[in-house]
């Protein structure tokens, strides 16, 4: 079934895809949100979802469906889509949130996979155990054994053109993570959510969040759709879409809302800490907060969870749209300002750019050098090794130069930080296209080094002068030895002094 | 007139304020935006700006309507609030524009100065001549004493309860824009634009525009209203209101709509290049691009304007909020990341923390380390001109470590990069409470590293040793002699290895 997810546009990890759902008969554009939809509380009707919002797909669990005096039959009878008044695909969660909560439920996976089916779910999950990070490396592994199984299970019962989650487990244990996304991955199954990794993210354990991911989509193929479960916060959409998770599903517009929490894409604010909104969607361009706090509790959780789900919605636009235009790391890096616990995970992503860099396109429209963090992007990256494999003639003296070329050396290539040297017929390239500050940091330096360094190590007999506009000592400490550097307006053009 | 202006809040430079406008009767909240409107094409009508999108005030052109056929005698009949149908502050330009534009204008200042007055603007403006950026030194100061002359004009003229502009050129010289501003403040008048910095607003000249605002609010009083004139691109609230700017107008909003250009708070897009809207606004909430494409022009134009107005207006309320809670750094930190030139206005700001720092609160809410450039605020700053007045008895042997506490000493001080080391008994005190990520960066390590050799250096017979969870060799490399380092978990515990 791997053939119903058609990636169309890459850039490093992230794709912009389709993921065609059979049994609905549509096909949802991803990186996609799904709203998660309590068939008891209906904050937001999924009517509205779908003509308001523009939701292409909605998840509700099947688990209380299947246990609700209220809804069981009736969803056997009507279907999920009549009952829940829903065009879209409708995904179905198994109850696995209430194992991991209650310790025990009332069914099995094939009793659930079955109701699924039976009320018309697009795409139906089995009955995971959900093991909690920092659980036992025993724990994590019998669970993940008794996971397996269930994939199994589920894998056995008829389902029709329902497509099927295989949720990838292991805790925070990497390794387990890869090998139960191997171990999915070679199911039947289509579409493969990370599991349990909500108390990462409501602990902002974001570097773990990027480590476990990147540990799943190890074990996976590229054509996998994954769906990050239960990642439903706006601030960290542009991450996770960067690590290459797929789709998304949120409670949190609405279970927020109940408590007067109040998202944006650089975090969450109390309703009682605002004076003003923050935000142009129409309920913050028609209220004041203190319009909402005078409103009785239904009124200000209806408001507070549309607020939530406009800048929800419109974040997962943003994300596609970057992706589209090669631009994501750029809107990772700004959202990473949001907390600091974003830039740990936004830095432990970049500790993979050879994983980010296998996947990303030649070429861009732009490379936008923004940060320090901007030197370890995947570009940055390539060029170096390009530089390993760049020749010069033999002997040759090559300036490699902030400023113009000067006719006392063979040749003078241009020299630009974070990238380093590169002749200047590569000039119009992407990335040495890029737009950088006037004034590069000091890791941008560093990396512009470590470019010289490559590029004089892979050409032993020729001899390098790099001349810069003030680089940093802390920067040019780290030219390797035999390299002459000079500071462009000072006398030593030429001289190598360092 | 000064008192006419109480600030209420500050957060670096920047500052809540409120803005008194006696002839209008009302008080504006500041940092504040006005909308400019040409009587002559109202894409958005006045009345609609203050009660959709809560405009307090606007601005028009005083010139434009003094030299119309069809405006000059009914603004005189009806007063403009009448003619514009607006409630608010009503500013008026004054032809200065025009006259960059053309060489000359038909009025002098006196003449426009009193018709302002009488069609009943609120805020009136003298013709100032506005040099442009990277005029002669020459040009600039002969133009500058012609502005300062027409501001002894304005001060002559009888104007009741109008408030006057008192404009600052002086081009790109960084001398001339404080002197311009010294003297403007030793004026009658009331409130302080910095003018003709459009052009290097649109060519991205933010490094020059901030060297040039810092170089006239050094000029000025603390209560002087400052408005950033023709600064109207959401990308740059936030770090012109870091700055200290209070006031902002936007023509940018229409005419950009013009030519189906979109504002977003990471810089402009053009309306063929989205395939989805990336805002959460009314009209990006019910259209998609493809929609407005298809419409006629004016309705194209209109809805672009709105959706401009709804980003710009939101990004005022988010600026407003971010002082109020002493987060704006954090958020300009965000902007930043929307292109490379923004980043060099970020670095040019903190090149002047010490300005920032004066009139910071003590106190805040929270720290968030989020960048390199996180380690340049003035809380970092200010902590360390502290280390290099705390005491440490005599001959002491304190550790400084990011670990537990170490018996072998005679003090064990906490290590927190990007501020230092400080006494344990600070930990609860601002900004020692800051979040900060998890690895720190090279330049917090090279700033804690800094935070160091002020302790040491004040305390010269005391030794100290760092015990760090591994920082870079580059930011170690800088420790005085004589302080101590060692890697936690080594077993250089106390030994002091480097």
């Amino acid at each position: 079934m791997r053939d119903l997810f058609e990636t169309r546009r890459w850039d490093g990890a992230a794709r912009l895809g389709e993921l065609t759902v059979p049994r609905a008969g549509v096909t949802v554009e991803t990186p996609v949100l799904l709203p998660v939809v309590n068939p008891h509380i209906r904050t937001v009707p999924p009517a509205t979802l779908h003509e308001e919002f523009g939701a292409q797909a909605l998840i509700t669990n099947g688990y209380v469906i299947y246990t609700s005096d209220e809804f069981h039959d009736r969803a056997l009878e009507e279907g999920l889509h009549e009952m829940l008044s829903f065009p879209g695909a409708i995904a179905t969660d198994s109850g696995s949130f209430q194992l991991a909560e209650y310790g025990d439920i009332d069914a099995t996976t094939r009793d659930i996979v079955e109701f699924q089916y039976e009320i018309g779910a697009d795409i139906g999950t089995p009955v995971d155990i959900p093991t909690p990070p920092d659980a036992g490396r025993e724990q994590a592994e019998r669970e993940l054994a008794e996971t397996t199984d269930r994939l199994a299970v589920a894998e056995s019962v008829e389902t029709g053109r329902m497509l099927l989650n295989a949720p990838i487990q292991g805790s925070t244990y990497p390794e387990l993570r890869e090998r139960a996304a191997r171990e999915a991955y070679g199911t039947t199954l289509d579409v493969f959510p990370v599991g349990a990794v909500v108390p990462l993210l409501n602990g902002y354990r974001y570097a773990e969040v990027v480590e476990v991911v990147l540990a799943a989509k190890r074990g996976l193929g590229a054509d996998a759709p994954v769906h990050l479960f239960g990642a439903g916060h706006p601030m960290m959409f542009a991450l996770a879409a960067a690590l290459g998770c797929d789709i998304f599903d949120s409670a949190a517009y609405a279970i927020y809302a109940r408590d007067d929490r109040y998202l944006t894409v650089r975090g969450t604010e109390h309703l009682d800490d605002l004076e003003a909104f923050p935000c142009a969607c129409p309920v913050c361009a028609a209220h004041e907060p203190d319009e909402l706090r005078r409103l009785e509790d239904d009124g200000r959780e209806r408001l507070l969870a549309r607020h939530n789900l406009h800048v929800t919605f419109a974040e997962m636009r943003r994300v596609r749209e970057a992706i589209r235009r090669g631009e994501l790391l750029e809107l990772v890096d700004a959202r990473a300002r949001g907390h600091p616990r974003l830039v740990d995970g936004y830095r432990r992503l970049l500790d993979d750019a050879d994983t980010l860099e296998r996947t990303d396109p030649a070429s861009k429209d732009a490379f936008f050098a923004v940060s320090a963090e901007s030197a370890r992007r995947p570009e940055v990256r390539r060029h170096h090794d390009r530089l390993a494999r760049l020749d010069v003639p033999e002997g040759a003296e090559i300036l490699l130069t902030e400023g113009e070329n000067n006719s006392r050396y063979d040749d003078s290539w241009r020299v630009v930080a974070p990238f380093g040297p590169f002749p200047r017929a590569l000039s119009d390239s992407y990335p040495l296209t890029a737009e950088v500050p006037a004034r590069p940091s000091l890791a941008a330096c560093e990396a512009a080094v470590d470019g010289v360094a490559r590029l004089a190590a892979a050409n032993p007999t020729a001899s390098f002068t790099l001349a810069h506009e003030g680089w940093p000592e802390a920067a040019l400490a780290e030219l390797p030895e035999g390299v002459a550097a000079y500071r462009l307006g000072t006398d030593g053009d030429g001289e190598g002094e360092r």
